[in-house]
């Protein structure tokens, strides 16, 4: 009979102080927070009738101390609703609406007194929630044994997904269904410079999911600063993720001190998977621009001495010395190796080439000494990052460049020896200053140093940070490579123009990309912010360029044409060789065209692995560029025009795959029509496999262009 | 019958090839090399009939790669003797001796082809040996497990040792023999902030003992550049030594990249205790100077506002604050504490009381922000390094301090968080220059960040010469505490003027230290390089300034004078409070006069534990100044004034102790008396049980000087 009673007592209990409901502002998505058995804080989710999250615990388990995982009760709540309308520096759209209902949960553990709060922000595209740590009495500094943060999920989802990883995400996306991550898992950790599995059912965020019933769902983290890259663990018989924190040296995963925060937790999810690609969930998570003056931060289009290099075809490296000491060796008494793709003449070709067709910049690598031997070593004293080759003239180069109005783009690798890096970059970034670079290719090739540290560790994500704030001081833009993958950051920080943090362009050299690599990467790797995935590549046979390569592009010529729209970033490559493009300038042209900064996004078509079409506004113009991407089965397209401005007349250019095209064995059969098109214009097309098209519709300067064009039917 | 032929052919092989000898230039110490079993290198050193050190191998354990230890042979061997005279910038002499006879063994390691030569160099006092990794085909980048040095021991002798430790030497020095380390160890690893023991027997470096037949050892290292400090483990059944190198966070000893080389490792050895003192074996295997100009290197003696802070009489801190965020607190709007040290008003009395007494500088520490929540704490942005508290006025006592001729010190308190220095250290350097300051004491208190890095380890080792080199840059002075012990690299980088690692007077105030302290640290750790032992204390009952402080200095006050000759060092500071000294001006006096650079010294008497006696003579001067240390059990000193010039009179001022004084119960019990030596005076001097004297031996301006006063008796 005492069980009886106590048992009432904790149902009226839990119903009145330790429940607490949110819906979104379209009332679609529901969150409940609750307080389970001995005031564990739980939540779940629901979108429409369907379940995203099911009961799913949180908490943060402690070094030493009493863990933060139970013990609570709820001493206060508050809610709020919040809208705001925001203009990004640069971005998708010229606006971005901020909405969403808050629920912020003050808990106070029982045994210790201490407070954490549990802020959820629930938007009509999904969830964000952190753990916030007030100023207080009773925690002051604390370690992180772990976080543990639950997504437990309704079923055994579909998933893209990569190996979870402290120090990589440049693997292939694996598309299985959850209970199937097991079993591939051996066979997805392909082999990279640095990398560090934890789990044999690890995996990385933006982790993209579909369920059975039609959800898509993607997890992963905004905001992510001064703490440990998150990571999830799949319990895959229950379908259960629990979150991962990157641990250092010894195996602690965050040195905290309150008043602080972690980063959001996202959970997006739609019945649209056009939904997800559309969400700003991540963005409108961040902060604000810190930057009273952002007029210096402008996207970039440009080409660059790299794919020669990744290619093979020439070399980063000056000479061929094997080993080397950068305090002193000494280049004026070395043989050059006649393969240095950095030299000033070659440079000038590429500044020429930029200047005619509308490049704001050419990224050059293997500039400055020491890339005879950089990699692997645990080599403190790799770079300098100021120091050129003999065959490199910063000084002629800039004045040439100048005169043509076109910026060299800095590169400095790092080859993971991040204090080196540190201790040069004032210097380096000056050194850029003086000589007219504003936009710095940063890299962490290799293991980090010291031994033990990892490229998604506190340690390195605070890091990145610093890089990027220097940076501003100096009013330079960061494309960091190797670097964590983006949280959303370039809100609050837009001089960090894009990462790479996944397989990009470069691995169709190395191997190839997956014919749907480009299908997912926007569900997946690009929630959290663009990457300067290097598109491009017309000359789909590396062979051509390098006898001993072999490794051939996963694409049609006309979808890599595609990939500057699908693909969006603020900094765009035009990633192969002028002597290449010099045979196709008719493709090229789409290139030249193609907007980087835009006032519209609408995305018409979209299936994570199978297809993206999406259209884009650009920026300050009333011309549109549509890419449309698919997977190795080829499709047809069928899209509508109504985002047009009624009434109105566009020349549309369609760079489309011809009817015989592959990817594989006929990737350079494209065909280019121009028609005149009106929002009330269809569009059905085909892409063969691994291919895909672009559209350029531009409004008609005056009738006489539109002379002669049929319009399309 | 096979066996004894292949024993004969292998004894023939040894003695031809196999096998290298090497005599110091006076023939007293005699080295052996060979080759033993397995290509093992070995050696093995006498001193006169005396083995210092018996068969002992030689080698460096390898990660991964095949180890540099056996299956050598002798491919190239080089003599050469050396003798060259060196004028050290500053110094206990004004000219050094660098006499060895050298002997460099090239060997072949026959399963790999790899070459390493081991150089010795043979000094009259001692023997330095180090590795060398010259360039080659088949060494380039290796990683250290474990250099395997030994130094097998003819017996067991007694030792001044402290745990050996991998981020602190902050011990009291243990006095036992060998075979009782392990007994006394527990007892012996007393509280740090920052450390880690490794063995029961580890001991470190500089390690000084003296064998049952009268033979005095020193091993330690010199020129510890970019390789991990050595520790030594003792085999305590057979007595011998062997190198522990302090490893970084995943274990891992040292990276390398040919060419390269290890320190030296030295063996001082002589029948004669001040011959160990007297040794400048250490500095002589240094390089020379880097610097062409030195002239902005001065040796200092100072006085400042920190033996207030250590006893607790008052605060680094400006308020009573207990967590804060440098970026976020306000100190306007946040209450004093009222204690705070660093407070203008409180600056410019010390700078008067320098200025009267003719001291060149005033240490400040706790001037800076952030000291209410620094230490311990895991915390990385813990300070900044120029940003006063509100009460520190930089700019008004940069002009107080000028006018009067004084400089103010400036104090870098690292907390361990290093990265956070090095991100500040430009800036922090600058803002010295910007405001006059010319010498910095940094700290490394806590914890190396990040977690799992030790003070000892490479990175770090790395990192404290770069804080000296970049000091350099801005013509500053460096005094590291808590740093590597010393190596004689300031023979190389003379601006750096002082380390700590050792327990400091600081612990006078923290407990104690052993009343033969003294006796010791120029046997141990001074053999390596300065110590800002920081002398003077002329109150040594702490309650005096803090009633919660019931700690006292283990020392007469006659013995704190003597402590300015005894513990050789170009930077001395007066550590006592002014309204100290201004009780006792007639025993400051000797602190006044006596000089911080020399051009001669005399090791007069010397027994480590027991006591020592030197005389210096002042840089530029014909004046002498003598200091006596002795242990708890007093003692009867014995010295002849023959180093003086013949035939000339001196003014003698002997300090020293009453004959009822004593360290604790009677420690300011002291007696001046003023009386005329020549060269061939003898002096009887009582010091009292944890006593000493001093005594400052002057030409006389004029006759006049010496009217009323008697010769000495």
């Amino acid at each position: 009979m005492r069980q009886t009673i106590a048992f009432i007592i904790v149902l009226f209990t839990f119903s009145v102080v330790h429940s607490q409901d949110l819906q979104s502002p379209d009332k679609n998505l529901r969150l409940h927070f609750a307080l389970g058995e001995q005031g564990v804080p739980v939540y779940d989710l629901i979108y429409k009738t369907k379940e995203v999250i099911r009961t799913s615990k949180l908490g943060i388990q402690l070094v030493k101390d009493t863990s933060l995982t139970q013990n609570f009760s709820i001493s206060d709540t508050t809610r709020r609703s919040f809208d705001e309308t925001w203009k990004p520096v640069w971005g998708e759209v010229k606006e971005i609406r901020n909405h969403y209902n808050e629920l912020a949960v003050t808990l106070t553990q029982s045994t210790t007194k201490r407070v954490m709060i549990i802020r959820f922000r629930l938007f009509n595209d999904g969830l964000g929630f952190r753990y916030e740590f007030p100023e207080q009495k009773n925690l002051a500094y604390f370690i992180i044994k772990e976080e543990r943060t639950q997504f437990a999920l309704a079923g055994d989802h579909k998933a893209f997904w990569l190996p979870g990883d402290y120090d990589t995400q440049e693997y292939s996306t694996v598309t299985s269904n959850l209970s199937e991550v097991r079993g591939k898992m051996k066979e997805a950790v392909t082999p990279n410079a640095s990398q560090t599995t934890f789990s044999p059912t690890g995996l990385q965020t933006p982790l993209m999911m579909k369920s059975k019933d039609g959800l898509y769902i993607n997890i992963h983290e905004a905001a992510l600063l001064n703490y440990s890259c998150m990571s999830l663990n799949l319990d895959d018989k229950n379908f259960i993720l629990e979150s991962v924190l990157t641990p250092d040296a010894v195996g602690n995963k965050g040195f905290m001190q309150a008043p602080t925060q972690t980063p959001w937790r996202t959970v997006i999810v739609s019945d649209k998977a056009g939904e997800i690609l559309e969400s700003k969930l991540v963005l409108n998570l961040n902060e604000p621009t810190k930057y009273a003056n952002t007029s210096w931060i402008k996207p970039i289009k440009y080409v660059g001495v790299w794919w020669e290099m990744i290619t093979g075809k020439s070399s980063w490296s000056y000479t061929n010395l094997e080993n080397i000491q950068l305090d002193k060796v000494d280049y004026t008494k070395t043989p050059p190796n006649g393969t240095h793709g950095a030299n000033t003449k070659h440079v000038k070709e590429y500044i020429d080439f930029a200047a005619q067709h509308g490049f704001e910049a050419v990224l050059v690598e293997g500039w400055n000494t020491g890339w005879e031997d950089w990699f692997g070593k645990t080599k403190d004293y790799v770079f300098d990052f100021v120091t050129p080759y003999p065959d490199f003239d910063v000084k002629e180069l800039h004045q040439y460049a100048a005169g043509k109005n076109v910026k060299i783009i800095m590169h400095h690798e790092t080859s993971s020896s991040v204090r080196n890096y540190e201790r040069h970059m004032d210097t380096a970034y000056k050194f850029m200053v003086e000589n007219g670079y504003n936009a710095v290719k940063s890299g962490y090739v290799g293991n980090i140093l010291p031994i033990g540290e990892h490229h998604y560790g506190q340690w390195l994500i605070n890091h990145y940070q610093y890089a990027i704030e220097k940076a501003a001081d100096y009013k330079i833009m960061v494309n960091a490579h190797e670097a964590v993958r983006p949280t959303g950051l370039h809100r609050t920080y837009p001089n960090l123009l894009a990462n790479e943090a996944a397989r990009g362009t470069e691995y169709e050299s190395f191997g190839g990309n997956n014919p749907d690599h480009t299908t997912i990467l926007p569900f997946t790797r690009l929630i959290g912010g663009p990457m300067d995935y290097t598109p491009g590549i017309f000359e789909t046979k590396i062979i051509k360029y390098n006898p001993k390569n072999n490794s051939w592009v996963r694409s049609t010529l006309a979808r890599q044409l595609a990939l500057y729209v699908t693909m969006y970033s603020p900094l765009q490559m035009a990633a192969d060789l002028p002597e290449t493009y010099n045979k196709f300038l008719d493709a090229f042209q789409f290139i030249k065209d193609v907007a980087v900064d835009w006032d519209d996004t609408k995305v018409l078509e979209a299936e994570p692995g199978d297809y993206i079409t999406i259209a884009r506004k650009a920026k300050g113009t009333n011309n549109w560029f549509i890419g449309s991407t698919c997977d190795e089965n080829g499709r047809e397209s069928n899209i509508s025009f109504s985002f047009l401005d009624p009434g109105k007349k566009y020349i549309a250019t369609i760079y489309a795959d011809k009817a015989n095209a592959h990817y594989d064995t006929n990737p350079q059969a494209y065909e280019i029509r121009k028609v005149i098109v009106t929002s009330k214009s269809k569009l059905k097309q085909f892409s063969a496999p691994g291919g895909g098209y672009a559209v350029s519709v531009m409004e008609p300067k005056t009738e006489a262009d539109l002379k002669g064009l049929k319009s399309l039917k």
